[in-house]
């Protein structure tokens, strides 16, 4: 498909999904998978969507995440601090560093590019979640 | 750097740069490499904006473009249909594929994905010119 318009965030064509199989550590978030990964160019471009107050799940991998933000406002957990993002930001996810991203009062709309070949998110431990909620922002701010 | 906040289209820490080396066949375009390509995700991801009556210069090569357009309105040649685009709407450009963004009355603005490892554009020859200006509505459309 050469074209896809858009209305309100939904893009003809490209089908509204879960963001995980099954249950998980999230709430409230779509996915949307605007182009798939090729042999021409090995990057998988995606949507998400986090409704109000809800969040996507904290992991880590060893892949990066490149992100800009497309609708509303929110903040993201990256490593060991936590941003207040809004429409346009771009966000980096260096390998191996944990993350989350919450929702406004608004949805939270956000661009998400990864690599084709890339490993399966991990969920924290008990160990790693005691490790983050030493810092009072970070404890503050994860849903697990 | 984990955060680019932006204002107004443009990013912290993200140069405004001219669209090509040198002169060309095209008018009023900036170009803005949001993240580069890397090991770990070899696509570049950039913003390319076109002032009122700008335009892209009339490309084609062996690397697709995965597009989506961030603000204004404009038309977009891909092969041999003219496209109005307008804001989130994608924009796929195949393989050896001619073909060129122009904005309306206000600036066009686009994301720009593209595989590291890619080839350099082609310019039409004259023959290639007079094969598209057989479509009258490509006829219309194209700025050589």
């Amino acid at each position: 498909m050469t074209h896809r318009p858009c209305r309100d965030f939904r893009w003809d064509g490209v089908p509204v999904r879960a963001y995980k199989d099954g249950e998980g550590p999230y709430r409230g978030v779509t996915r949307h998978t605007l182009f798939e990964a090729s042999g021409a160019l090995p990057a998988e471009w995606r949507y998400f969507e986090v409704e109000p107050a809800g969040h996507t799940t904290l992991e880590r991998h060893a892949h990066v995440h490149n992100v800009l933000v497309l609708r509303g406002t929110g903040r993201a957990l990256v490593g060991d601090r936590v941003h207040a993002i809004g429409r346009n930001d771009l966000v980096h996810v260096p390998p191996m560093t944990w993350h989350q991203f919450r929702a406004g009062d608004a949805p939270l709309g956000f661009l998400c590019l990864v690599a084709d070949d890339r490993d399966r998110p991990q969920l924290p431990t008990p160990d790693d979640i005691e490790a983050l909620r030493a810092l009072p922002a970070v404890a503050d701010f994860i849903r697990t």
